[in-house]
């Protein structure tokens, strides 16, 4: 094995952040945002650091108040002096940038990006006792989120429009806890009411399909405007605490890292085949499928088999 | 190559679906969102025939009265005597199963996932002048609808909450028509009046950087309640139809290989690892990397390279 210029600066930065050293975590969440060896020779030190972190998943529609709920809990935590880190996946803007702000990290990436899972990795092995994971929930976003965290709470605001209502489904199974925000609002207790119906139907559906559900997700009323029901939602989401859960904390683990291995290797597939060094085989293909000469299935395993052996 | 009992079936399908067989049509869809073999055997033989269609992206963000302006546009289309499918790609819902109706495909997929592409090259091939592939916009979803489309209608609604309005930066970067709808409301005039400022702005951004843009976004208001700007709207999207500049349409359909190749490189490496013959490895991987011993990059391209092997 050769030295690589960066690979000791991977290791320093990842040993300094362990230390406490914010800026030089913000350097290494960097890194592995822009998927650089540093980033990876830094989660070579951390990887093996983690798995002591409760990392929650929030997620919900846009507009359902998650930033602001996700503030309130912050808040809370604190005053019980625990080390909180918020992680912000966001990748509504493909231009710009990440962000690291305090101990807000945004990521513009999606939940099942592999720098987000290793964002939540080095955040764990940094010392933050507790990561809030805040995706916008589309669907696959959030079955994303829940594969990450080791418990998912889903929010729900009280009056939502017709599209985003025909999200809840989705979102509802992969919710331990489930949130309806804004409770001050008129309809939140309606809104809560129907979600539990809604679980309650659920519920008969998997134990008929799958056998029991491991737990039923509560629905608990949260208002930021009035300030009631955040430490109910802290309460609740401790008490999914993997210390507590070792039998749910090793299922959550197991799916962590499967997720982790299968994007990696789709990530691994894209990038072997955008790499420079094999540009003009990847421009061949392209003029080939655009000529409707060869399939992009056929074209694209060719490329990966070569490119790999090579 | 021996003959596989379905193989005849999907070439048979396609071929049906070419002569108008609609049922056919919605078979070979099915198949192609399942990722079977017949879906496969049915693109091959579709594949070669498409490329006459205008493949036009609608995207937006929630709630913006995207599938009510697409009905719109379908109505208006049809007045005019042309072929038109809808593709809606929605994510949102992971455990049902995707439905056809009529000549409108939902495809429970992201746009940039390959069943999402193979759909739209079959209904080009199959004699659809104009296919409406209408996706919920949350960032990378609609720069992958851009990346599949000829022309991106980017909706924006004239009233949107905070966090809808920070998406809007990264869909106004994809598109080639923003569609201000609900032109009716209050604030719609204002709304694209600061649209054509962002984007005049981006375009001198874009000038400085890149040289100038080859086209600068046009911005319509629309309004489905009092039934304006529809016409107008079909009239912008048929002037960049890919007959009318084709060096526009060989860029689009390089842009399209390339990320169908891309993108079938990830999921052929997903399947790969989760395909039930390789189980055993994989979840030996699992166990390591929830245990860190090993990291999952690492494990991710061991396998990879293993299995292609093999």
């Amino acid at each position: 094995v050769t030295s690589r210029p960066d690979a000791e600066t991977g290791q320093e930065l990842a040993e300094a952040a362990r230390r406490g050293d914010r800026r030089a975590l913000g350097r290494v969440l960097t890194a592995l945002e822009d998927r650089t060896e540093t980033g990876r020779q830094a989660l070579r030190v951390l990887s093996p650091l983690a798995g002591r972190a409760h990392l929650v998943g929030i997620t919900g529609p846009p507009g359902a108040g998650k930033s602001t709920l996700v503030s309130e809990l912050v808040a809370a935590a604190r005053a019980g002096a625990r080390e909180v880190a918020v992680l912000a996946i966001d990748p509504s803007s493909p231009i710009t940038g990440g962000a690291i702000l305090g101990d807000r990290v945004r990521m513009q990436r999606h939940a099942s990006d592999p720098a987000s899972m290793d964002a939540a990795v080095a955040l764990d092995a940094c010392g933050f006792a507790l990561v809030l994971i805040e995706t916008v929930g589309t669907g696959q976003g959030e079955v994303a989120v829940a594969a990450l965290a080791d418990t998912t709470v889903v929010v729900e605001a009280p009056e939502m429009g017709d599209e985003v209502q025909a999200l809840k489904a989705g979102l509802l199974e992969v919710a331990d806890i489930v949130a309806v925000s804004k409770a001050d609002r008129p309809g939140a207790d309606m809104t809560a009411g129907s979600l539990r119906a809604m679980l309650t139907v659920g519920a008969q559906h998997d134990a008929a399909a799958n056998g029991p559900r491991p737990r039923r997700p509560e629905v608990l009323l949260v208002s930021a405007q009035a300030g009631t029901g955040v430490a109910e939602l802290l309460e609740a989401i401790d008490r999914r605490a993997p210390a507590r859960d070792p039998d749910a904390a090793q299922a959550a683990a197991f799916a962590r890292a499967r997720a982790r291995i299968v994007e990696a290797a789709a990530e691994r597939a894209r990038a072997t085949l955008e790499s420079g060094s094999h540009r003009a085989q990847l421009e061949r293909a392209i003029r080939a499928v655009a000529a409707h000469e060869e399939d992009a299935d056929t074209a694209a395993m060719r490329l990966l088999e070569g490119l790999l052996d090579g």
